[in-house]
């Protein structure tokens, strides 16, 4: 089974921060820790190998992948060995990313993608390609009649306004173009009632929304243990500080409110509850990809005695992301071989803002996941 | 189904807030938080309810128990309005606290232990007594070789010198009096060979050790977070600064290394490594019951990028161990009417160094429970 | 010397708590931890005792004092025993706590003031009384004209518009009747060119701004320290979670402007620089007046390494600022028989936006503090 | 004015990032960032500049400069491009360090060392050697007769055994061959009375004891802070995790109790009583030279309102202590050209456990420091 794997965004931090760890495990130079499907009770022989994904993708940005390299080993998010060693395969990667196409309407980018992402599979005789969105946290987009119907919608791809946010509109082409997509951020993508019908209409699953690399993933044991222990959780308060290109985009009020939502999700639905207090993000230059998340949790125990608890999470966003890109590339992959259609609600342990009703503690999005790969396992024969 | 709760300490902290809490809710005065049985998936017509159960025990001080109500509330430990409310309610219980025996051999007090149980199983007509030790931790005992060999042990107690530690020997004194015992504590309690053989002789339920309250909680989540996410955690450090009678205990050397041992215990179980670091108890009276603990876990991700998480735990020892034991008394009361013999291993959920081999990680610890209270539930026919 | 203290806001959390901690310490059931003046090095003849003050104060609410004790006792604020034990002499303070007068223009609000601290003077036979402002926080006002011409104010507050915010209308009323200003709070007060040369007419000291009770109390020593060893603050980013009254008032984003703007400007003066991040206010009912702030300190050392510190701070800001409260009325009242007029900005270890050029380090502002009691003293022929 | 430093340790991580350091500054490629002479206030003519200081030293290790300094940067301690830039400069000094001489009594050790020093001095032209001592903290030695007399001191090291701990004979030695001394460690150094005799005796300075560089600095400003507001510090309890070749040493129970000592002593000086709580020192080799420290800090506020602090420090101890290695170096070698003799008291601002009796908070240990700079820089005419 021959995989592509197409980023949007491709030049950002956690893009080439994926790419660059697939070609050094490839290359055996660094192992797999952070891949979650390489821990033990994840195996299937249904799942790509880590080394055998071919990459490609778009960006607005020019800036090449070894510079990006460079630069992330520089503020100490890959080890610089690394980064030099992988620099020739990582220029072998740049022919395949190509700047994001400028059209006159939506429709006919929509359409160039497509021809981009035909020309990349054909270019390597691709069995498929998964489409996965890392780039920059939009702002939530204004509701519009033809988010909710597919035959309006394809009309209005072809007035002058846009209709479509940049996430929603790559995953249009990619599912017209017969690929997965996936997406890695909090933005609209293939949460569309219009995309929706797309994809089952041409058969082909997708994921998301919102990698959960720090807090939330924190938030999503953390949270369960209060509620299984029936400790009542009075107040919730956290701010996370984060520099870098996502940082900057999040200090835009539209995006950290999309943002901020998406995190404290997971707290409700966990709890069964409100709790009170907000999650804010501040942006923080100087704090690069190494973002900081501060929260404080009151909770009331036995006969109202009230009591606190605090974490600080110090992580570096690429390094956290990465292999889950990685895992979920192979994941929908798999998914999209053994005929899966429609969200893969299954995958939620990757993501804050899962897709279905779906459980938010940790440990039953984790066996959700198993029941999955389990499922995938057994209908593969060979690659 | 009429249920005694016989606690070893019973004019300590945790058995006072225990007692006067069971008496508050049983009048209505306060809400069950805390107590995991009362939350959605755990209940069971087969588990005495929290008003039914009936107090008594030993304790070595003579401190009267609204004398010591009065001392917690203004320690803040419990609320000064309740500790009022069931001031004549408490004094009930007074009657059935006794001095712990003294005599001169180990039997002799074992019997006279037997003797107690009995009088309160008679006086107030219950159809079993749970003997639950919440006194303070013991250092290690010295190997002894009756603690492997139950007529051994027999002749043994007979002697002049003492063969058991006190938790073990009120274990002993339980189980041959028809009483389930369960240790709260890290003590030794009925974790010896010829007490096993004794309890299932006896045909009767028994559980521990060391109830999970405070960091180590925190730890049976966040660990199995790591390795969920395959980070890889390189330091697990931590310390625990805490006051009340416990904390002046564990400042003891061998207590204090009993009960840091039971504490790294859960990483090594659910990391499938031991990472460096230690986890530290110290005393500082002046926090009383209000334990304060620190954690730093320095973890491995992607191509060996470093990353740091702590956390701060600020609990009230006493509020957070009282409802457990409420709930232990009336899931293991269940459990020996549901005629289950030997080690109850399906509450590791309660503890921190749960008996048998089971799973350290909270949420699978809470399925297993589920699954008891399940099986326990469809035995019962009415109480 | 006789001294009375009027308190804007005299219902409030922390005026409550100065007047029945005064009441207390002058009964002797309580001692003056939390009052600067009472430390080694600050003794002067020339200050009023705390037991001699006499209290009195505006407020739009009406609930009675020791109501709002006995609130204050149950959230933990002070301590029940001695909400009890001063219950009484409270309540004789009750007559002398006015509703704040509404009238159609702001110049019959201000003799309408006047008129209450005369009556108040006379009544308790008062040598001066000091004006304290401990009301919420305002919002920045609109500029006009009027603020910086003393002739064109007094004609402008006959208008029916508003011309000052309610904090600089008090200030004016305070002067005019002769009595010298304190700003507690972020708010106006005296700080107008206008409110300025009227201070300096009627030969009156003031004093502000803002009381320096919790995140930057810390700043004012932490800064000084990373710039006596030259170490170079890259990021200084801090959330404050409040609740209380105070809390929901600076949730309105232009108080919360005034609030924040006034933490921060510490780091520039004793850095030198202005390093990255902010300082967040959030309203958490839940917390009510127990106040956690967190900071996160990124700085670099020798040969560009970075390092890290975080620290977090639970205070109950009415407990911290009620001592000052006591403090700040005895040095003024002091300074004013000593014939000071204008700012006084030798007080600027209270304040957190403190009048004039004047060091922002804790040590250096105590260092003024000990030479302004000082000079008192020598003045002082008893009182 | 040619100034020699020798430096006792020169192969472990503080001596390394000292000389790497001082050469790039030397050679414009970094900033004297952490370095307290170059903050304002502390200029004098009459202190060597960075550039002008040449370093040899003592150590058991051969491990070669450059391979440590590579080590360094490799762990991020020192930044790879100054290691390599500063390579050849480096391996220049790699003549002027020694093994530490093994002879058979401390007497002739100790002439040996002296001879080191002569021949260093010789080929440089030094006007002055300041001898340091950077090496692992040793165990507090056991008293003996002869520290309090030097003639019986110089009898003594005639013998078999050896009478002096090893920073104490190198003390010696140094003060013999007419060096300053100065102890950046908590060993004993030159702090016994024969000792000092000697250093009157040959009208030479010294000055101690423990550089402050992480935890205890921060104590330094909070504990004044504390005090100057009269708030009643109850408990104060930290834990120091580290890794490195000084963490493997402390370690060791005895080195361990000498440094916690040194680093409580702070409080007691400060406050003016002993709070409750403990420093720990713990051991955790993957920290390596990255150290951090949590502290508690519980408070009591106006009426007895309990309140809490916490702060963790992630400091880079060789990034800390390098810088003051040099502000040492230099501030000694001026006060020895002006004529000072015996313990510097006034470089407290430098140390955990400062000679004499002097201030410990850094506030005032700061205008001590810049009053002996004022009056070194009166004295110098030219260097």
């Amino acid at each position: 089974m021959t995989t592509g794997v197409w980023l949007i965004g491709a030049r950002g931090s956690v893009a080439v921060t994926s790419v660059l760890g697939a070609l050094a495990v490839r290359a055996g130079l660094a192992d797999s820790t952070g891949c979650v499907l390489e821990t033990p009770g994840l195996h299937s022989d249904a799942l790509p190998g880590i080394g055998e994904l071919v990459f490609g993708g778009h960006d607005i940005s020019s800036i090449p992948l070894d510079k990006k390299a460079a630069a992330l080993a520089e503020a100490g998010i890959v080890p610089a060995r690394l980064a030099g060693a992988v620099r020739d395969a990582l220029s072998g990667v740049e022919q395949d990313v190509r700047p994001l196409p400028v059209r006159d309407t939506q429709a006919e980018v929509a359409d160039a993608i497509g021809a981009d992402l035909d020309r990349f599979r054909r270019r390597h005789q691709l069995d498929r390609v998964v489409v996965i969105n890392v780039s920059s946290t939009e702002p939530a987009p204004r509701p519009h009649p033809a988010h909710t119907d597919l035959d309006a919608l394809r009309a209005a791809l072809h007035g002058p306004e846009p209709v479509l946010p940049p996430s929603a509109l790559a995953a249009y082409a990619a599912l017209r173009a017969g690929c997965p997509y996936v997406d890695f951020t909090p933005s609209t993508g293939a949460r569309l009632p219009a995309l929706d019908t797309l994809a089952r209409k041409e058969r082909l699953p997708y994921a998301g929304h919102d990698g959960k690399t720090g807090e939330t993933l924190v938030k999503s044991v953390l949270a369960p243990m209060f509620a299984l222990r029936n400790l009542k959780v009075r107040t919730w308060s956290g701010i996370n500080l984060l520099g870098g290109g996502d940082g900057a985009n999040l200090a835009e009020p539209a995006a950290n409110a999309a943002k901020s939502a998406s995190k404290q999700r997971v707290l409700a639905e966990t709890l069964g509850y409100v709790p009170q207090g907000d999650t804010r993000i501040d942006f923080v230059e100087d704090l690069d990809d190494f973002k900081t998340a501060w929260d404080l949790i009151s909770f009331e125990g036995f006969l109202g005695i009230r009591m606190r608890m605090e974490f600080t999470w110090h992580g570096c966003d690429s390094a956290l992301a990465a292999p889950l890109v990685l895992d979920l590339a192979r994941l929908t992959a798999a998914a999209h071989r053994a005929g899966r259609t429609g969200p893969l609600t299954e995958l939620a342990f990757f993501f804050k803002d899962p897709l279905g009703e779906v459980p938010h503690g940790l440990a039953e999005q984790w066996q959700a996941l198993r029941a999955a790969v389990d499922a995938l396992g057994s209908s593969g024969e060979g690659r």
